[in-house]
């Protein structure tokens, strides 16, 4: 069922500039590995579109539109670990020589926590307006519920409105339906790399927008002060570059939390950045999913919305949603705030395709309105989770003398493994990636987070102690198979130093 | 907030040939109904695309790109009614002088059934795989409690299987994915006018897939055997029309139970619209969302999935939700069963954008498989009230000698008021339509249903006793007050029986 046709696999560099990953941030197929790598600098790409069919993808047998077949190549390709890992799932029990999955970004420690406060009957309302047609926005009730969290949670200095609220099934639709609204077909957003490669899929599917990567570097030069640091000159430099290919860019997209680096925007950094979009009328769409995963108390958090002023409000829009930070991925859960009242009703337009549940939306509103069981019982515990399941992986990789980010927030590290490559290119990386995943547990590559650096991996900790502890065993032994081609770093002592620049 | 800036009224035509409605199968805001009414047979309009951005929607304050502003204009446009209704709603105590929506396609006399199955303790399950990323065909389970329940229902000689089936969050999405998958931007899918005028949002918005109208005629000629019957001749007039304007056919979307009509087709007939699409390589998309809500027992259902052999099952796509038949559309519950495994792929590669609640898919797959309650609780129920619904508005509109299609499937009832309009024209039908709102009770226009002879109206029977009385008593009084002009049929009965016919 999942098989590539060979016709199929001749995808065109058309769709591999704006690279393919997905929920499972997962890697393409061989054929298209190859094509894909060593290009990174490639010439941004054609998208499909009217009068546009891209000729490789419009004779097979399937019965899609051009546009369809891409659309369902990227599912194919995007499947490969997706499809390895649930044909082979560990199971302590049942499959105890099954894949760990270290690859996917989900939190797994709080399962208990949060089946017990959805499980309470206050969960269950069914009344006659939640199983009828909606206010697309969603219920009132349950943007008023969200204004409310955000305004506290995010510290806005005056309280939010729920006007300014849409909600819908997830942020992966909400960046679908921005992306469409605010771009015309072919046009682009400017996005700091390493990035959360799904969102190449989310903006590019439905809405045939691309994305433009600001590249960010390992290496500490200049004004930076730690390792990917994103500046008001690389933005500058990347929308000129956009620019002089005659792609244009129509916004701004940050990540805070920053996945996979786990950065926080510093609130004078953001302030810049968002000072450069308005000098440049950009839109600026700002992802706050990892907005409560911040488990350092040493570790600052400052929402784009609780800045005094904003400098270009009715061109910021913000997201979050509950699938990182309630750990519920799959409750399809999703809002946008934003002041321009435009904006949140072509967003509500489209939310026709976006619509969750009366239910959900109740059962919503309920866990967000309980600040005791949020404050007392979640956080707290979510953050001590995470906290320990941190210093564990952290302590592993220290010990085997691998370089990461340390960093305070998010469910997962950023990893240094370009000394195990033989030749510092993406085949190796990927090379290395089938050897982690032939030894039964899978990561995620730098190049499906669109890193120019090859060598870069997201490992997932935020998972049960036993998985994790397995997972990082069979890493080991990958890792100690794995002739170390680079020169080690003079310690651990040192490593762990450099691990919190790089 | 809701309000049209005076550029933004300026709709090109491009537009409005496939006609604005939605979930309230609303109107256009007077300006702009005015520019659309009267071009029924306008050509076929230009899609907003690639490089052809279009000029009136290009150039507002609102940051929108001018396919957002298309989009928001669907909101605005669409609101009319409902915005109205929703800021006036009736309500036995509260206010009762409120408005009476027998404009939406609802089925609101069986909440209490629904309440009380959904408020069961078996429909609050909390496992970690539902809180989970899911497969984005729907989960396992789902699919297979949905092949073995539309297996049964709509009676297939062999049962359906599971990795036919994707579930998404309704058949509004599914429309959105099957046009974006199927058609490149631009071309078009025919569709028996009138037809339930949403479509043209779910195929466009996104899809930018426009809609080729085959008009159906109230009078009975040559061939007919009934008022708006689809002929193989229609459909070839249609394609070959299409064709002659430049304009590429993909597809036919045939709704059965059809809304607004209520016809069902029987299998012959069906078996004939399918063996013209596989002659000219149409997809056929089959929309079966009142499948169980045919309500007189006298009136046979045969569903697509019932034929022995289907001409091209490769493309043949059937839809079915429980926004209808299970009286719950604001669960958002919707699924394709297709044999073309590309397509379903694609359609799945896309569910990121339109996935439903883990905890909904649990329900929802409770809900299917309890066929006790389904079939000797909620359908027997169900069926008896829609029927005595029913009995009491056609007998209202005898009594009036107002003439309509007698049918016993569906939530409404489609009524000939054209003796009531001065001149026959669209303005006139908008004019009356205005009356009845300004009375207080809602309808919707044959115009928002592409209907190319005025005077039509749906009228949706499927409320509670008190709200449909005085919903009749109002419609009476603005007939009793709009002078008659056309001649008046010679009896009730014959109007009866003519209803029968028209």
């Amino acid at each position: 069922m999942f098989t590539l046709s060979k016709k199929e696999s001749r995808v065109p560099p058309t769709c591999l500039g704006p690279a393919s990953t997905q929920g499972m941030d997962s890697n393409y197929p061989d054929g298209l590995e190859r094509e894909c790598s060593g290009k990174p600098d490639q010439k941004l790409p054609e998208l499909y579109g009217v009068g546009d069919p891209i000729p490789t993808f419009s004779s097979d047998g399937s019965h899609l539109s051009s546009r369809g077949r891409i659309i369902k190549w990227f599912w194919d390709s995007a499947e490969e670990g997706y499809r390895t890992y649930h044909m082979d799932e560990y199971d302590e029990d049942k499959n105890p020589s099954g894949i760990i999955n270290l690859g996917t970004s989900e939190n797994k420690l709080c399962f208990d926590l949060l089946s017990r406060r959805l499980s309470q009957s206050d969960m269950l309302q069914v009344k006659p307006a939640l199983l009828q047609y909606p206010d697309w926005r969603g219920h009132l009730f349950l943007r008023e519920e969200v204004a409310r969290f955000l305004s506290f949670y995010c510290r806005s200095p005056v309280p939010l409105k729920p006007e300014n609220v849409v909600v819908l099934n997830g942020c992966a639709s909400l960046f679908s339906a921005l992306a469409t609204v605010l771009c015309e077909a072919g046009e682009a957003f400017l996005i700091p790399a390493p990035y959360y490669g799904a969102i190449t899929q989310h903006t590019c599917l439905y809405g045939n927008v691309r994305l433009v990567s600001v590249y960010l570097e390992s290496e500490v030069t200049g004004l930076d002060t730690r390792p990917f640091q994103l500046t008001v000159q690389k933005l500058e430099m990347a929308l000129q570059g956009a620019k002089s290919e005659g792609v244009k860019v129509k916004g701004l997209i940050l990540i805070s939390p920053q996945n996979p680096l786990g950065d926080i925007y510093p609130p004078e950094e953001l302030q810049e950045y968002l000072e450069f979009a308005k000098r440049h009328e950009l839109h600026v769409v700002v992802d706050e999913v990892y907005m409560l995963s911040v488990f350092e108390e040493s570790v600052g958090y400052h929402s784009v919305l609780s800045l005094e002023r904003l400098p270009d409000p009715q061109r910021t829009h913000v997201m979050w949603g509950t699938s990182k930070d309630f750990g519920m991925s799959g409750l399809r859960f999703g809002t946008l705030y934003t002041e321009n009242q435009d904006v949140a009703t072509a967003v509500a337009s489209l939310c026709r395709y976006h619509g969750l549940s009366g239910l959900v939306q109740y059962q919503m509103a309920q866990l967000l309105q309980d600040r005791d069981w949020i404050d007392q019982v979640y956080l707290l515990e979510n953050h001590a989770r995470l906290k320990a399941a941190h210093a564990y992986v952290s302590g592993e990789l220290k010990a085997l003398g691998v370089p990461f980010l340390r960093r305070g927030a998010g469910f997962f590290i950023w990893v240094d493994l370009r000394k195990y490559l033989p030749k510092v290119t993406f085949e190796e990386e990927m090379l290395l990636w089938r050897r982690f995943l032939d030894n039964k547990v899978l990561l995620t590559f730098g190049k499906a987070f669109q890193c120019k650096e090859p060598g870069w991996f997201r490992l997932v900790f935020s998972d049960q102690a036993h998985r994790l502890r397995l997972g990082m065993q069979r890493i080991r032994q990958v890792l100690k198979g794995t002739s170390q081609v680079a020169e080690d770093p003079p310690s651990c002592q040192t490593q762990e130093l450099r691990g919190q620049h790089t």
